[in-house]
């Protein structure tokens, strides 16, 4: 019914307008109506553990933020304000590019919620999670941190 | 009855053992039996608007994740696993260093649950959250992501 | 500087008015603004292990959920739709009354965040969470379940 | 590989066994391995606004929890402890039975994840979650509340 608001070069111009999500590397691998598949580029500045070298925990809460809200954003025209996220851990992400998947779980007028799932270069998901995003028509003046 | 395993400067150098939280600026601005304040130190890669300027939702659940482990991690002696995490934004975090203070809800043998609140310079509560961690005592070899 | 919108006997009463919350058997405890302490009143059915005899973790995030909600109604003068909830589960919550203690967290005009603490009759903790609520003023239809 | 622990008739025993699980009234739709679907009875003591008669937010975080901890249990051969809970609630439950689909996210010997989509009589999906579960093998005593 409701036609894609991006391409996906506009799509990834999009993303690249904010420093961190330019930090994080990301590409877009795929996107339809309702799910985005996108790439973040490693970089070793993602290292929690020196020893081990896995990824932070906050970097895969942010690509899982951001996913879902781009997955959100292709059928809404913009990014939205996350509203709250909650992100499970399930392994270890070794040093290498993450792939997350984001599907919408539900639109909604005021608020929205999406679901993301992070997979390593051998295709293991490391980690996986929802928001819940505002997705209330912008007022001319709104406070969000998405 | 338990003591301190950290001191302040012992904790600060554990930090920055890694290159994720060494990039996040932590210091440690107060600890005791179960409570931990971090400042984390502004810096423009965190933004994710570059018109508002305000901090990327990523940075801040890294700052939640963090501090609430480190809470754990003075009573422990060692931080643990992050085992999932809950994030709720508040409030447009602007440019400046952050505050997170966090608390331990409750420890356990096997899994322990922390929360934290993310403060602005002003004051103003910019998130907050909760974790789960992985407590058990640690085995030969364990994949996780705090 | 606001005014609490509901006395204690006008609370339980609203609180009684849906099945449900009728069959949780909740009584008011005490109130303040941004806080509120309920108490829900055990009933065998709530059992889910007949040989332990423990509390179903539905019930508990039933529990926390209305004192969270309940603690932004008395601010607000209207309990309000349920966006989503977190509810960590501490301790297996043995036979008896159980008490849960509500806090706003952070009043928004559109969305809101309170959590509850959850004890036994021995006053130990055996859940807590937190929940966001859709706070802006009602529209002629809504949809929604708190 | 594994094979099911439970037919669809020993399932339905043993969710019966406890108190609240039978008052929701738990039939098994359909099981295989890692995935469940569960459906409940709807009963007037779900509602929570006498008026618009929907369902209370509480009974959708039970049938989350119970048919995500049972699409473990089928892999497992027991219901594991409910460590936390997510969940999101999309659209009021108006009466009727309810049908959750539930799917392991992930299996881990110490803890495991699993996520439930709750539809109503018209099939629109009206609450989604999911929860992580304790799955270590039994300790001789072992407190926590599925």
């Amino acid at each position: 019914m409701s036609e894609l608001k991006f391409t996906v070069q506009s799509l990834e111009e999009r993303l690249a307008v904010g420093p961190f999500n330019r930090w994080l590397g990301f590409k877009v691998l795929h996107m339809s109506q309702d799910s985005l598949e996108l790439k973040a580029t490693w970089r070793e500045d993602w290292v929690v553990n020196p020893d081990r070298r896995y990824t932070h925990g906050g970097i895969l809460a942010a690509i899982i933020d951001v996913a879902a809200d781009y997955a959100i954003a292709i059928h809404l025209g913009r990014p939205v304000p996350t509203i709250d996220i909650r992100v499970d851990y399930h392994k270890a992400a070794m040093p290498g590019d993450l792939v997350a998947k984001a599907k919408v779980i539900r639109h909604g007028s005021q608020y929205s919620t999406a679901e993301a799932f992070v997979y390593d270069t051998q295709g293991a998901l490391v980690a996986s999670g929802r928001g819940t995003y505002f997705t209330a028509p912008p007022a001319p003046a709104k406070v969000a941190s998405a």
